[in-house]
């Protein structure tokens, strides 16, 4: 008898030399980037993983920086609820971030932390991806909520034709719609109404949760769409809302919520991965 | 066209769900720990992962209370060299942590934090399983660092029927010993000179570096041993060490560094898994 059979066995690619990604959140359950990010890793064939990591709302200002402190952790992602708390932890924002004052992406560079609001990014990558002109459309924006203001951020970059933001709390419109003035001062945008007619547009984007888990739900008043208009929403569950079905019956170009992660997780891990 | 082939796919077994554990040390990209002991979570069905988390010597002891705060995160196992100041960070030690006032794996229960020492552990696991009954033996232990003391304790621990423990650090063997006496009152147990003849005991424990990555070092100035003895080396690299040639030519029962892992994992899972 020798020791031979209590030599364990490994499992396949975790180890010592494994880089550390983690994705923080409250709650973390539910995420979906420690399988479509770390997937991403193995393609490339980097030794990295996506954990999730669980910090508490009242315990993270004082833990996120002891976090950002693991020696072999080279990167973070942030959920919901704190784009906005992880912000003033870096060193450097990106240009969507210097506009939104959130983060999604955290990269450990040499010279310090760098974040980078991906949110929007995803959403404009579908579009260009599915044929849109983001250039020259008139854009009509749903919601103006953290992922609406950064979708809205992102389609501003891209200089549209005009962008006008819809939300049934007109001040959070308005205040996107400010937002977006002030870093692009030469675009037409504004806030309007929910009553604005969607023909009168080029591209609508649902960025409401309206439609999320309730596949009757709208977030537009209306029955029927012309069929020249791009019609997207960002809700991926279910993955065809009420809207899409809509604009699927009308013969529109329909661009899914599910659309966004593909171009979004390979941005991200470029992001994560530069030094 | 549809969005599908956008849906990135994900990789096995990690997931918003999976719990995390971690080995911490400095350095870090010399463990096993990952591997072997997820290999026993797989090998469990228990949706867990064992990170390699390195936390550098002079951040220790601010960054350690907030890693075990990290809300999913549910263990720790401890390597060099931390294994002394971790201990203070628990709220109860276990039985063989008690004495040594070192741990190497801790849980996190409903009351608190448990740390407990393992390292001998798996040494008396491995003696039993080779059929040496170290409860009527007399012992000759070399070495009495951080691990000659845990195994120390392990082996006190089954009431041998003596102990000696030798080092070329005299002091540090007295040490060992005086903290086995006040452990064990009744125990035979003394601090011993490398010059004792092995022949005189039942069973030989290298628990020195002595021979590790060096295969002509040998931890006794002898160069045979009766065949009566029950060897042990628990050096690991390499697996056949200069001491465990002698033994196995004198056809002693020898036994490897190796044997000391897989009941160790094992235990470790268990003391992990404990709520």
């Amino acid at each position: 008898m020798t020791g031979d059979q209590f030599a364990p066995q490994s499992v396949d690619y975790i180890s010592g030399k494994t880089r550390l990604f983690a994705i923080v959140g409250d709650p973390i359950a539910q995420v979906r980037s420690p399988e479509f990010v770390t997937h991403e890793f193995v393609k490339r064939g980097i030794d990295a993983i996506v954990l999730p990591m669980h910090l508490t709302v009242d315990r993270f200002d004082d833990l996120f920086p002891a976090v950002m402190a693991i020696e072999n952790l080279d990167g973070l992602i942030i959920t919901v609820p704190f784009k906005k708390r992880a912000a003033p932890f870096m060193r450097r924002l990106g240009p969507q971030a210097q506009i939104t004052r959130t983060v999604s992406v955290l990269s450990k560079r040499r010279d310090g932390w760098i974040g980078e609001m991906f949110d929007g990014l995803g959403c404009v990558a579908a579009l260009r991806r599915r044929g849109v002109q983001v250039a020259s459309a008139r854009i009509m924006l749903l919601g103006a909520g953290g992922a609406g203001a950064a979708i809205a951020v992102a389609l501003a970059s891209q200089r549209p034709k005009s962008l006008r933001i819809v939300d049934p709390d007109v001040s959070r419109a308005a205040a996107a719609a400010h937002m977006i003035a002030q870093a692009f001062p030469e675009l037409d945008v504004a806030a309007a109404a929910a009553s604005l007619d969607p023909d009168l547009f080029d591209v609508l984007i649902n960025a409401s949760p309206v439609g999320m888990l309730d596949s009757d739900a709208c977030p537009l008043p209306i029955d029927r769409i012309s069929p020249h208009l791009a019609v997207m929403d960002i809700v991926m569950m279910p993955d065809e809302t009420r809207l899409l079905r809509m604009a699927t019956a009308a013969g529109c170009n329909v661009i899914y919520g599910r659309e966004m992660l593909g171009s979004q997780v390979s941005a991200v891990v470029d992001f994560l991965t530069t030094k």
